[in-house]
């Protein structure tokens, strides 16, 4: 920190947030808070089945109703070829994102939409809703991954055949894809193993629980030009799916983000977007549409539940000689589960000769799962985490020690292949076994109560992928910081924070906006930690761009060379001839105009130089075997955040990420009932952790600056999630001595475990 | 035009204007359709006195009214310096502005704002207008500027000293400032004159008489931070003017610019964004005032009335030897008044060895004027070209022939002492001898009608100033052109069909964007004919930013050099590798993922190479001596416009800008009573020009193509105001047999002129 504080003069300080106040005082506008005149409301019927023939729809009864508009359904939209086109970097297959936001013939889960009406009040529209008659031929549903991979199982979708499978086959299944990481020789492996644990386990779909529901207003022009004001994680990405399911051109559409509660992976996909587009189209009027919560619980994207099977072994020093882990995630009604980053992550901290993962993507009568923090590597890590824990425990090592023994480091290979850049893991380790938590004595059990401690690691990627910026110098001297990214877990002061200090200002003389998609250059959607690494690295080049072009007006004002022109800490002087004086920012910009005009930057990058993130939590907690209750008594997690631009955000990202990570490994669970129908859709019984439930969550950063960014960002928001539900089992293993195998450990799965354990 | 046709491919042609459909369907958004939750609305109590001092001022009983929120007068706006601050390139005197947008110690004319209050509905906020109490004792008030210059004048600021006088005093005066453009021997040109010819001239205050009256919504944030959106010409100087009056950093400012409903000039200046933004502060909540027409016609910036005496002499050939000319100009309630401009552009069209030109900037007692189309040459021309007429009909001449023969050319200095470049005055004569309109016999007089033919010259500078632009390149492969610039005259066309020329895309392919103040670098206002040259500017160097990196992406993706690659017409080749297939822009989009990004370009400009523009109209009229009312028969606008890029919108701008030099002609005028009021605050009694008043108005693009601007721009819109109230006053003439002196020639003036030529 000492060199870092020589080295920076803002990023690392913890100035207020730029959003803060409008967020304090109620003025930042949310996507429901869009009104416009003559805005019509839409809602969406929603399937109560969870597989279904739709034989006959019949609308007449609702657009008898007065104050009812319109009513689309599937034969509303383009009925789009099914087939994979790409999308930037990302392949996409139109049909199945169509038929999410539309079922056409079939329903294909609880909550699936089927039609929509747009009328004069959003009661009319709901009243409407339910008028519509829908003729449903119920089908036998499949729900579960393992009963999904069966060969007499319902099949979701008959063009479906799986993708990486080594034979081809044209038999229907669910099996979206499968794929297979392996290397080394695993017999040889498992046979040097002086200890092997083999272990299944089980995880819930779960959401990702925003406070925000989707939402999204539509104003279609008559001349085919629309705009839609929507809260999302990427108002590209919104706009260049809702022109893919409409097939239209996605400059004919401008998206304008709102302010948003809450992402997290599931404000990615468009759900409302296209039926509010169309159904302006066919009323003429603007059209908002929010969400219920049961809307979002039933038919937003949640993250998979998954079946994992894993066996390890490893020898008496601790070496780990062998690792197979078989994955089968849910990907809900259409392809797409995580299961790659599954794969990729779960092994990805350690140094191993010898592995194969298998990863599936099984479609089963759900929602179809969508990005969730790090998505697909909570569920293997809890199942990886567990058995490292117990071949630790198992050879008599100390859980972080047997991690620093198999630790990954530079140069490492990863399960994927690549071999490690500059990595901070084992400095992870070190910071655990420092903290002043780990050297506390573990909590003992006592009075009918038993406590224990348990610890895990979590290794995310991070993201790279395409983003613009442009930084415009203001008259009285202060910049204006543009970008296309929204604005989630901190990144306006983040990237704000980023130019103020190449350009000398203050934080608070640069001032962040998130603009619309015909107001900036194309920015790929926030997540995969991406923003302030990545936006973070156009807003860098865009500031670097404004202070060669301040350099050459201020040489024009002297008459010298730019080349002898300095720049620092905001101010420009001229060395080599002192008769110049120097000018601060504030002065050089009033002489803007007649150097030339104003100056702005502008960069527009794909970085390639993404820096991964380790993370390794320790836990404590209270087991009442009576109940099964789990109460966590103090949490720490260390983190390698790379260089930390505003601290007290990343410690808030590790934090929140924690208690979403506690929700998934303790209580949190989309119950379905024999019918395939979801019996939590609201959070009164969908429960997650609030504040009661959680201690003070400790962080300790640790900065190991990534070589590939300017100023060394990594990204930090996705992989404090991963270690909490391994932490968790490990540490309750450690009050119980019962190795949990199904998320969540709700108390009723604990008493069980319990009483079986005798 | 076949050699433009072969040069160009999209410039120059008239695809439908972007904004069209939006402002046919109704769906444009001007400021007063701003509407934003818990929106108070506030209106301004105006002094009915053209001269006063307030004693007092008692909001009590307005402040009881139910549904009021807050009252402020003068005491909440910070108590300005008076001093002359640059802003841009532009001086302002921040007293002068904030006295004008609410009176402090003294009304300065009939409509100055004296207290503005905050209340739940509109009409609440006008009936508690009416119960705030002033307590004033009216002063002696001047409003004529020949009145005004009289040392026993009633004095509006009692800290006005003349700028540019010739000896310095400290004496009260109402002359704000004096300036000379002078050379030659005046003597001698006049006795080697064989016709002198010497009038005085008065035009009267007019009106730009925008369709949308000026409107304001302004939101105060606790942070300090605060967002206005309004109909503007210049969202930056809209922002930096009430930064200005509120003493507060421009940057902590946003102003979002609506669409427009004409501005003409007169929407540069602010009125009402800093009395809504102090409201808003005050109440806590957002706050809208919208004026009402009398407000508009009583308290915004029209131009000025003025009065000017001209002395010309010329030989038996038709050279002109001298020309002295003196004209006065009311500033209104602060200094201000054009006649610099007045001063530098009434000779302009012309070469001559000896000239005096005197201006005067003269407070009176009306409402401070502000720009109005080529602010100030309409005055000066309508004296000066009455007086060529004169000249050229005493000594024989024909009217054009005897322009011809002191036409200014290349090379030619202009008044103010410069030489001009590539000018094309001498074809705008030409197309004028050579049009239809001219070679067709001049209307004879007839039952009872007298008839007759007028021409008139007009010169314009137009502007530069500071322009910033962007250009994103969109995922399909069209382009959204992002600029500050506030479109009243069609330059988002302007701009999208430049950038489209450029990228070889269609115009209907780049879609063109007004950002806001913090989405975009700094842009002057629109005025001056300045968008389409000096923004166009920006947005060709903002494309060819884009070129070139779409061909170092082309390169990258062929792996070659970026200098072997070829952009034209919107296709990237490699003609040294052939085996490079070219692609075009929607191809190549689908490669800049993959190559490094985005692609976007910015430019920022204060172009140096302003193109002026010269424009000769022939007019043909029938007067009813009996009415002294005047019908225009036909009338036929020639004009160097450069290039035009659009040429419909050239020809529209030609054809508003007569009308609107018709109705000042005719009929427009302030008509004040004794007591100083304005008499005819309303489009009934303030006579503007109909559709049924004019014939339609035939224009000739005459394209001489400025050198100083990428593709030859120049700037069309102000130039044609110029020539018609001289035009008509010279066909008037033709008729009748009189000269007439003053504006508007209305019926009652020509009856009169009638009668007293017997």
């Amino acid at each position: 920190m000492a060199q870092q504080e020589a080295k920076f003069k803002v990023i690392g300080t913890r100035p207020i947030r730029h959003d803060g106040v409008d967020k304090v005082t109620g003025r930042a506008k949310y996507g429901a808070d869009i009104d416009l005149p003559g805005m019509l409301h839409g809602k969406v019927l929603r399937s109560p089945h969870a597989h279904a023939k739709i034989k006959s729809i019949d609308a007449s009864a609702a657009l008898a109703l007065p104050g009812v508009k319109a009513v689309i359904t599937s034969a509303d939209l383009p009925d789009l070829p099914s087939g994979v086109v790409p999308m930037g970097e990302l392949p996409m297959n139109p049909r199945h994102l169509s038929l999410n936001v539309m079922a056409r013939d079939k329903a294909l889960y609880d909550g699936h939409a089927v039609a929509a009406v747009a009328a004069t009040s959003p009661h009319i529209a709901e009243e409407a809703a339910k008028l519509i008659k829908v003729d449903y031929e119920v089908l036998p549903h499949v729900q579960s991954v393992v009963d999904a991979m069966q060969d007499d199982a319902p099949i979701l979708l008959s063009d479906l055949r799986t993708s990486g499978a080594e034979e081809k086959s044209d038999k229907e299944t669910n099996v979206a894809s499968q794929l297979r990481f392996a290397r080394g020789d695993l017999d040889a492996g498992f046979a040097a193993a002086d200890e092997v644990v083999e272990r299944e386990f089980d995880t819930s779909m779960v959401h990702q629980g925003y406070i925000e529901p989707h939402n999204a207003v539509a104003q279609y022009n008559p001349d085919g030009r629309s705009t839609i004001w929507v809260s999302t994680q990427g108002a590209f990405t919104a706009r260049d799916q809702t022109a893919m399911i409409l097939d239209i051109p996605a400059s004919s559409m401008k998206v304008v983000p709102a302010e948003i509660g809450g992402g997290f992976g599931g404000k990615i996909s468009v759900y409302l977007e296209p039926l509010a587009l169309v159904l302006s189209k066919k009323t003429g009027k603007p059209v908002k549409m929010v969400m219920s919560r049961g809307d979002v619980l039933r038919a937003t994207g949640p993250t998979s539940g998954s079946h994992i099977k894993v066996k390890m072994g490893a020898t008496k020093d601790g070496k780990i000689t062998a690792a197979q882990i078989w994955m089968s995630y849910e990907g809900g009604a259409f392809p797409g589960a995580p299961v790659g980053a599954g794969c990729m992550t779960v092994l990805a901290p350690y140094d191993l000769e010898n592995l194969q993962i298998d990863g599936f993507d099984v479609l089963v009568n759900k929602p179809k799962t969508a990005a969730y923090r790090a998505p697909g590597s909570s569920n293997s890590s809890f199942a990886g985490e567990t058995v490292i824990d117990e071949l630790a425990e198992k050879l008599g090592f100390d859980p972080l020690e047997f991690r620093r023994i198999n630790g990954a480091k530079e140069g490492t290979a990863q399960p994927a292949g690549p071999q490690f850049g500059k990595i901070g893991y084992i400095e992870t380790l070190d910071a655990a076994q420092n903290s002043d938590h780990y050297k506390s004595p573990k909590p003992q059990s006592g009075n009918g109560k038993k406590r224990g401690r348990g610890v895990a690691s979590g290794f995310w990627f991070n993201a790279g992928f395409q983003s613009s910026a442009t930084v415009n110098i203001n008259s009285d001297g202060t910049a204006n910081v543009v970008t296309g990214s929204t604005d989630i877990g901190g990144t306006r002061a983040s990237c704000a924070m980023i130019a103020a200090e190449v350009l000398g200002l203050k934080a608070e003389e640069v001032h962040p906006v998130v603009a619309d998609t015909e107001s900036i250059g194309h920015t790929d959607m926030t997540g995969g930690s991406r923003v302030t690494f990545a936006t973070g690295t156009a807003v860098y080049e865009a500031a670097q761009d404004v202070v060669n072009q301040l350099k050459e007006r201020a040489a024009k004002v002297w008459k010298v060379e730019a080349k002898d022109v300095v720049f620092q800490d905001g101010v420009v002087s001229c060395p080599s001839d002192e008769k110049n004086e120097p000018m601060d920012l504030k002065e050089l910009a009033t002489k803007l105009p007649r150097t030339g005009g104003p100056v702005s930057g502008r960069a527009q990058v794909n970085p390639r130089g993404v820096g991964p993130a380790f993370a390794t939590h320790v836990v404590d907690v209270e087991v009442d075997p009576e109940t099964g209750k789990v109460d966590i008594l103090r949490y720490t997690a260390t983190q390698d955040v790379g260089t930390a631009i505003h601290p007290s955000y990343v410690e808030g990202q590790i934090q929140g990420a924690v208690a979403q990570g506690v929700g998934w490994g303790l209580n949190e669970e989309y119950f379905y009932d024999e019918n395939g129908t979801l019996r939590n859709a609201g959070f009164l019984d969908y429960r997650m952790p609030t504040c009661l439930d959680l201690p003070m969550i400790e962080t300790i950063l640790v900065e190991v600056p990534n070589p590939g960014h300017p100023v060394g960002v990594r990204g930090v928001g996705e992989v404090p999630i991963i270690p909490p539900p391994a932490a968790l089992a490990n540490a309750i293993h450690n009050a119980l001595g019962v190795r949990m195998e199904e998320l969540p450990m709700s108390p009723g799965k604990i008493a069980k475990a319990v009483i079986e354990q005798g």
